[in-house]
C-alpha cells in the first residue's frame, strides 16, 4: 500500500522531533535496552549521556529543594536547565513521551535568567529555573499545538498559553510538552502523529493519561516539574501508573485561559476540565499553585475564583473517610494498598472510617454520557480531514459509538449530575469527615489498550472536588496473589479483574488518591502533605 | 366561544387566591382608586384595612430595623405579620403581584415565633418574625410552583425549596409567593394562571420581570424582603421599575437548590440563574444575605462557594467607573439619572471615571441565543399540554421563534462568551476601578409588553459579575423633556427611544446599578451602601 499522506506529515513531524535533539545527546545503539527491559529508568544513568553532577541535580532534589539550591547560587540555571533536557532527551529516546522539544529555546531562556541572577543577587521568582514540561494542549509560540491530530501539526501557535507566560515570570524554564491521546478522552498517550508513550518504571504497561507523557517524563526525572489537564482523572491516571504525584484542582483554581483545546472550545458539558502540577513531591505541588495564584490570575482568567485558595490552611490531624471500593472491584495490589494505608495511619493515631459514596458506576456513566453529549463531533471531523484512522486505545473505550444526544438529553443527564452532586455532599457531611482517602483507579497500569475504566478519578471531576495522587507502594507477586475466591459482580468487573496478572504487574506503582471537598483545595494540599509524611516517612 | 379548559383552571386558581384572602381584608368598592389612578401606593392607608399601628409597623421600618424592634419586644411576630399580610392583601387586590397566598400559616408560625420568644426571652435568627415574600419558582410544601403554566396549577409541591428551610430557620415568616411572566424569560409578569402584575407607583406602567410581583409588593410595602431571581436582569428590573433595591449575586453566593425551575432543570446554558433578595434599603440586602450565609449553606448546596462572601470587606471609597451608554441610548430620565449621580459622587471626592465596557449589544445578543438554544422547548411543550396561549409579552420580545442550535453551535456561543468576560476583565483592569455605576436599562418602567430590552442587566448575568439595584431619583416631565435632538444609532434604538413620553413616565422610579467584580460580592454590598448613603442621604 503507498504511504498516505497523513503518514508523510507524521514522517516529518518524527523528522523534526528527531532534529531537535543534539546529535551529542542521541543513545548509540549500544546503549540501547535490550528487548524485553521492564524498568528503562536506569538507563537515564548508563547512557553515559549525563555527567555525574548532571545525574545528581535530576535525581536529588524535587522542585522545591532545587530552586532553593538554584537560589543559593549552587547550580546554575544553565547548567540545570542543561541536566533535564539532556535527560528529557534520553527519555524520549526510550519512553516517547515529549511532543514539541524546546531545548534551544530552554537554554537561551536560562542563560538570560543566569545573567539576571548575576545581575541583581536575587532570583526573578520562586520558581527560577526550573525545568517544566507541559501537556501538549498548551501553547508556546512558535511551536504547534496539535493534541495529536495530524490535521492541527505544522501551525505554530501564534501566542502563549497564560499559564506558559505566568511559569515563566516566576522563573520556570519550559522544555518541552508532552504526548497525549487522541481526542483526549481515554487514559492513554497514543496517537498518528507521535506515536505512543511507555511507562518507565514498567515499559510494557502503559503511561496511563491523558497526560501520559507529563507521568512518564516525570518518572524518568526528565523534567522537575509538570503540567497536565484532567476532566476525568487525566492527571491522576498517569501520575499513578507512573509512580509520582499529582494534584488535579477544583474548577477555579489554576487558569487555563488561552489553551489549546482538543475539542470544541470550553467543551461546556457540565464537567469542566481543569490543569494542575505532576510533581515529584507534595510539597511541589503546593509550591506551584501557589506561586501560580500569587500573581492573582484571576485578575487576567475571569473563570478563576479569587481569594479562595489565599485562605490559610489549619494546622490538623484530618478525619480520614476511606473508600474500599465503590463500582468497580479491584485489583490485589491496589487493595492492598489502601488497607495497609488506612491501617498506617490508624497505627499513627489518626481517626480513620469507612466512608461509602454514591456509587461510583452510576456517577461514571453519567460523565460518559456528558462527555459525548456530540457523538464526538469534533474529534471526528479533525481525523477526518487528514484521512488518519482512530487509534485503538479510542476505539477501544466505546465513546466512540456514542450517538449525539438532544439538549433536553444533556439536561436531564446535568440534573442527574446535581442530584449525585447533592448525595455525595450529604453522604461527606453525614460521615464527618475531613479528607478522603480511595484508589486512583481498580488497577495500575495495563497493557496498552487496556485502559478502559476511569471510575475512581471521574467521580470526583463530576463533583468537581480536588484530588491528589501520592505514590505508596508497588505490585509484588509476593504479597498480591490472584483472587482465585473472585466473584465478579459484573461483566464490567469480570473484564477489568482479567487483566490482572501478578507477573504481568509486577514493580507497577500503587498509588493512594487523596479528596478533599469542593474549592478546600488549599487544605487538602496541607493534609495530604501531613499524611504523606506518616506514609513514606 | 365556548370555555376553554384551560380557562376553568384559570378561573379556578383565582378563586383559591380569593379564598385565601379573608373576607375582612377585602377592599370594598367605595375604597377602590378610580380608573387612571397613577400611584395606587396611598391606597394602602385610604383602605381602611390597616390600623395606624400596622401602618406604622410596615411603613416606618426597613427589615433591619424591624427585626431589631421584634428583638427587643417593641412589636410581636403576629402583629407584624398581621400587618404584613394586610398590607400584601391590599396590594393583591391593586396590583395582582401575589400567586401562592399563604397568610393562615403565616399567622401560625409567627405565633409559634411569639411562644419561642416568650419562653427564651430570644428571637430564633437574625430574620425572627420578619415577612418575607418569595418569587412563584420556590417550592414551598402544600402550595404550588406553577411559574405561571396551566400544566402545572394543582400540583402542591411536597417539599420546600433549601433556601425557604433556610430563612425559616432564621425566623423569617414566608406570607406569600408572588407573580412572574410567562416562560420566566421577559421583564414582565404576566401569564395565563395569574394575569398581569401592576406596578403600584405609575400603575399603566408595567411592573418588569420577571421577579414583577416582588417589585410591585415590596414597592407597596406588602412584604418586608422578597426573594427573586436573575439570568436576565429578572431581580434587579422589577427592582428598578418600581423602585426597590434589588441583588443579583454572582453564582454560588445564594443557595437555589431544589428550586422550581420554569424550564429544563439546570438550564445549563453557560449563563447560570441565581437568587436574590429584593428590599426596602441597601442594608436589607446585606442582612439577608449574611443570615443565609451564616448558616454555612455550602454543606447543603454543591453548587455554593464555600467561604468566599466570609472575607471581611475593607473600609475604602471605591473608584467609580461610570457607563453613561452601552448598546442602546438612554432615555432622558435615565441619562439624568446617571449624570447627577456621577456629578454627586465627584462633588462627595471620591475619584469617578468613565470606564468603556465591551460593547452590552454585542453582549446581550450571546446571550439571547444562549437562552434559546433548545428553541424553549419547555415552554412550547408546557403551553401544548395545557392548550393555553402565549401571551403577548412573550411573542414581543422574539426568543419564541429563535430555532434550536447544534451542540457546535453553543460551543461557539460559549468560546464568544468567554472572549467577551475576558474583554471586560481587561478593561476593568485597565480602568482600575473599584465598581461600576451604570443604567439598570435604557429607560423606567414602560407600557405593557413593550420592555424588550435587558441590555443593561444580562451583560452583567454574562459576566457573572454581582450588581445591586438603588433607587435614586424619579422621572419629571419639567427636567427631562424629550431629545429632539435624537439620532438613533440603529432601528433598535429607534424603537426603545420611541417608547419615551415624559407624561407618560412622570413619576416613574429611576434607579442606578452597581456592579462589582466576580465572586466581590461582600464588596460590592459594603461599597454600594456607602455611595448609596451619599446619594440618598
Amino acid at each position: 500500500m503507498a504511504t498516505q499522506l497523513w503518514q508523510k506529515i507524521q514522517a516529518a513531524k518524527k523528522a523534526e522531533q528527531a532534529a531537535r535533539i543534539p546529535s551529542e545527546w542521541k543513545l548509540p545503539e549500544t546503549a540501547l535496552p535490550p528487548h524485553g527491559t521492564v524498568d528503562l529508568r536506569p538507563y537515564a544513568a548508563s547512557s553515559g549521556i549525563l555527567s555525574d553532577r548532571e545525574l545528581h541535580i535530576t535525581e536529588k532534589y524535587d522542585a522545591t529543594a532545587l530552586a532553593g539550591e538554584i537560589a543559593k547560587g549552587t547550580f546554575s540555571a544553565v547548567e540545570v536547565v542543561t541536566a533535564y533536557c539532556k535527560r528529557a532527551a534520553v527519555a524520549q529516546q526510550l519512553c516517547n513521551c515529549l511532543t514539541e522539544i524546546m531545548f534551544l529555546d530552554a537554554m537561551e531562556a536560562a542563560k538570560r535568567l543566569d545573567v539576571e541572577y548575576k545581575k541583581t543577587g536575587k532570583v526573578v521568582g520562586p520558581l527560577h529555573g526550573v525545568p517544566m514540561t507541559f501537556k501538549e494542549c498548551f501553547h508556546v509560540k512558535g511551536y504547534d499545538a496539535s493534541d495529536g491530530y495530524i490535521s492541527r501539526t505544522f501551525e505554530p501557535s501564534t501566542y502563549d498559553s497564560y499559564l506558559i507566560e505566568v511559569v515563566r515570570s516566576l522563573g520556570a524554564v519550559v522544555i518541552a510538552k508532552t504526548n497525549t491521546p487522541q481526542t483526549m478522552l481515554v487514559a492513554e498517550a497514543e496517537n498518528n502523529v507521535f506515536g505512543r508513550t511507555k511507562n518507565p518504571v514498567v515499559s510494557h504497561l502503559t503511561s496511563g493519561g491523558s497526560s501520559g507523557g507529563e507521568g512518564s517524563v516525570l518518572s524518568f526525572k526528565g523534567s522537575a516539574l509538570g503540567i497536565g489537564t484532567d476532566v476525568g482523572g487525566s492527571i491522576r491516571i498517569p501520575a499513578a501508573a507512573n509512580g509520582v504525584y499529582g494534584y488535579k484542582p477544583s474548577f477555579g483554581i489554576l487558569p487555563m485561559l488561552k489553551y489549546a483545546a482538543s475539542n470544541w472550545v470550553g467543551m461546556n458539558t457540565g464537567i469542566p476540565a481543569v490543569c494542575g502540577p505532576l510533581a515529584r513531591s507534595m510539597r511541589d505541588l503546593t509550591l506551584l499553585s501557589r506561586a501560580v495564584r500569587e500573581v492573582k490570575p484571576w485578575t487576567a482568567d475571569p473563570a478563576l475564583i479569587p481569594n479562595i485558595f489565599e485562605l490559610e490552611p489549619v494546622d490538623r490531624r484530618p478525619v480520614v473517610g476511606v473508600i474500599y471500593q465503590s463500582g468497580l472491584m479491584l485489583h490485589p495490589p491496589i487493595r492492598r494498598g489502601i488497607q495497609e494505608a488506612a491501617a498506617k495511619l490508624k497505627e499513627a493515631g489518626f481517626e480513620v472510617k469507612e466512608f461509602t459514596p454514591p456509587d461510583f458506576q452510576e456517577i461514571r456513566s453519567v460523565a460518559a454520557e456528558l462527555f459525548t453529549i456530540d457523538g464526538l463531533s469534533y474529534p471526528k471531523r479533525e481525523l477526518e480531514k487528514a484521512g488518519e484512522p482512530v487509534v485503538e486505545s479510542v476505539m477501544k473505550i466505546g465513546h466512540w459509538f456514542k450517538n449525539p444526544k438532544t439538549h433536553e438529553q444533556v439536561w436531564e443527564l446535568n440534573a442527574k449530575k446535581g442530584e449525585l452532586q447533592k448525595q455525595m455532599l450529604d453522604c461527606w457531611q453525614e460521615a464527618a469527615i475531613d479528607i478522603v482517602l480511595c484508589p486512583a483507579g481498580p488497577h495500575t497500569a495495563v497493557p496498552p489498550n487496556d485502559w478502559y475504566s476511569d471510575t475512581y478519578t471521574v467521580s470526583w471531576n463530576v463533583m468537581d472536588y480536588p484530588a491528589v495522587i501520592v505514590p505508596f507502594t508497588t505490585a509484588d507477586p509476593d504479597k498480591d496473589p490472584k483472587d482465585w475466591t473472585f466473584v465478579p459482580l459484573s461483566l464490567e468487573n469480570r473484564k477489568v479483574q482479567a487483566l490482572y496478572g501478578p507477573e504481568l504487574m509486577a514493580g507497577a506503582p500503587v498509588a493512594l488518591q487523596f479528596v478533599g471537598p469542593r474549592l478546600g483545595d488549599r487544605q487538602l494540599l496541607k493534609d495530604a502533605e501531613l499524611l504523606d509524611k506518616v506514609l513514606n516517612n
